[in-house]
């Protein structure tokens, strides 16, 4: 099988594998105060150290959890109680599930304004429309790198836009980690998602990064662990994993985006030969380099991806879906895209494993599963 | 080290790291509609199935999530926002502090009209006191075994009297499943905490069970998994090592049982015989087979706690602690003791790799523990 959904998630790397076994296969709760918790406290603190380290953060500003939904919800609903629970979301409309379906949770059940801002048909915020809804919002979201079409997202001057406003900013990096230069110190940002499985880690293991002075109310109640910000036995093997993964992205990163990058512009080089009539973004078109999606008029999505996976090739309509029926992309009518083609979307992502085969079996495979998707569209 | 903390957490089964181990390897996201990503899917419902059968539910009543805590935290919230959000809450004096301070939140931030249930010196809810404040409370909730004290709740009844009232009720059964019968269809209750690591499951995995007809709304929203009452790419490795263990937990249980509460007998005896105005609770007392709780007037907590670590024997207070420092257990306290003796306990608590050895050791070292313990409680 040629797997082309590390988007998705991308498989454990042995460096987080052993991580995760020499980690779980100690004893003790890390809030226990006898020596065996100590010594699970101290991998605890050891990981979030170098989590920390790895995203330009202090490891006092790491707060552990189950993974970058959480981290999303933390952010979005802890930042608005922590304010006061009144006023304005300012956020984008591509932003991923786990932040848009909780901002308009907050205005659904606690009267939260929501400002969606638009983005252009390559995928990015309109800076100056975010930069205008920002007075005297409560809290700010947007992401770094979208997780269906790739799209990298000017944070910096987002963030810049909402330090000068007052206005505590989050951030979905889910997807950024594994080939953006993500700095949290540096960002300006107040809260940050990441997550250990995009990156190699294991799954239900992800982290938000708060800044000390950062107005967070918690959103799960307990134990009071992880500065009284997120209660439950913390990780420690999920966290010592996901540090492994982590510390590996980051030293070779430069490397891996240029290697990834390379991959992909042949992928969407390829794909512009075999359907001339597809809308193809990847790397070259300011897209992160793990993503070339396409959009292919007349051929549904779930078609595309079951035709693929038929003859090998593991790929993503990269929107959400629900009992094997692909949504519409929220993310591709806010480009512009007509409701149709939002359902005609296929997205190949890269990763640490994809090797020039991969590629070019995708490119094999594509126009044969376009021709019948478009067959099997046109018979509906 | 003789570890007798198992309450806290118990090392991770062998059967537990190994089908972890097989599922993590696997590359798929469990929400991916191509083969890779069935394959995990697949492994998924497997262990949903596997949870469901070890804990008399059905496989859809299964809601995989991060721990207990988050599972506490989702019955209590999600059931308070399912019915509305208004009204009360009946809960006891005794709970785990997911359930208590989830439900003092919703107090504070919601209105919440919230009934905290006394209890008798053994630690059981009064069941009349229960009874009395249901009629028109919008959910109450009672767990299983008491984290402390080990004391074991008439559930059947608690449970028997919410639905006769038409009150949806929650229970956290952390702390029972190692060694209760624990039957969720039987029990009459609408939801239900359970926890992978304290039965040799890795941590951070977990479930809520659900009746199809709880009025539930999620706590973490997004993709829309888990009948969209937790969003979150769902944990596949920690799902198939939470079935393991729980597989393996249910098959040994009343074997186990026995042998442990054997151990716990004599642990108990041996307190008493060294200490004998110690206020000893276990399993001849009406409490769980692996827990022995002992108040031991004019020692500290902590002071007991560091000097059996010192003497090679890992236990804890049973009560939360910050910064080193243990808190006056509320638990203690509702079961009618002073403030001063609830900073003066010791909870041992057994496992499945727990051995005469271990309750030798312990016992070997107490008198002098609280000896030094009490000496150092006079000084101050």
């Amino acid at each position: 099988m040629h797997y082309l959904d590390h988007a998705a998630t991308t498989p454990l790397r042995p460096a987080a594998r052993e991580a995760w076994l020499a980690a779980a296969d100690l004893t003790g709760n890390p809030s226990s105060l006898h020596g065996e918790g100590r010594r699970v406290r101290a991998v605890v603190e050891d990981a979030r150290e170098r989590i920390g380290a790895a995203l330009g953060a202090d490891a006092a500003e790491v707060i552990l959890l189950s993974g970058g939904t959480e981290a999303d919800n933390l952010a979005l609903k802890g930042l608005w109680w922590g304010r006061g629970g009144a006023g304005r979301i300012v956020t984008t409309a591509v932003e991923h599930h786990a932040v848009l379906d909780s901002a308009k949770w907050l205005a659904d059940r606690e009267g939260a304004e929501l400002v969606e801002v638009g983005v252009d048909s390559a995928g990015a915020v309109d800076i100056d429309a975010f930069t205008a809804a920002l007075p005297g919002a409560t809290l700010a979201t947007a992401m770094w790198v979208n997780n269906e079409v790739g799209a990298v997202q000017p944070v910096a001057e987002l963030a810049a836009a909402a330090a000068a406003a007052g206005v505590p900013m989050h951030c979905d990096a889910v997807q950024a980690v594994g080939y953006e230069q993500v700095d949290f110190g540096a960002s300006g940002l107040t809260t940050m998602a990441v997550s250990a499985h995009k990156i190699g880690g294991p799954v239900g293991v992800g982290a938000l990064l708060a800044r000390r002075d950062a107005p967070l109310a918690p959103l799960l109640h307990g134990g009071g662990q992880e500065r009284k910000l997120r209660s439950g036995t913390v990780d420690a093997a999920g966290a010592a994993a996901f540090a492994a993964a982590l510390e590996q992205v980051v030293a070779e990163r430069d490397l891996e985006r240029r290697r990834v990058e390379a991959l992909g512009d042949r992928l969407a080089t390829g794909i512009r030969d075999a359907v001339p009539d597809a809308v193809v973004r990847g790397a070259a078109d300011g897209c992160s380099a793990h993503v070339v999606h396409a959009v292919v008029p007349g051929a549904s999505s779930e078609a595309m991806l079951m035709l693929l996976d038929a003859a090998g090739v593991a790929v993503s309509s990269g929107s959400a879906c629900t009992a094997g029926v692909v949504e519409r992309s929220h993310v591709l009518q806010a480009m512009g895209h007509t409701p149709e083609e939002s359902r005609s979307a296929v997205r190949f992502s890269l990763g640490w494993t994809t090797t020039d085969g991969d590629v070019d079996a995708a490119l094999a495979a594509l126009a044969d599963a376009v021709a019948r998707a478009r067959a099997a569209g046109r018979m509906r």
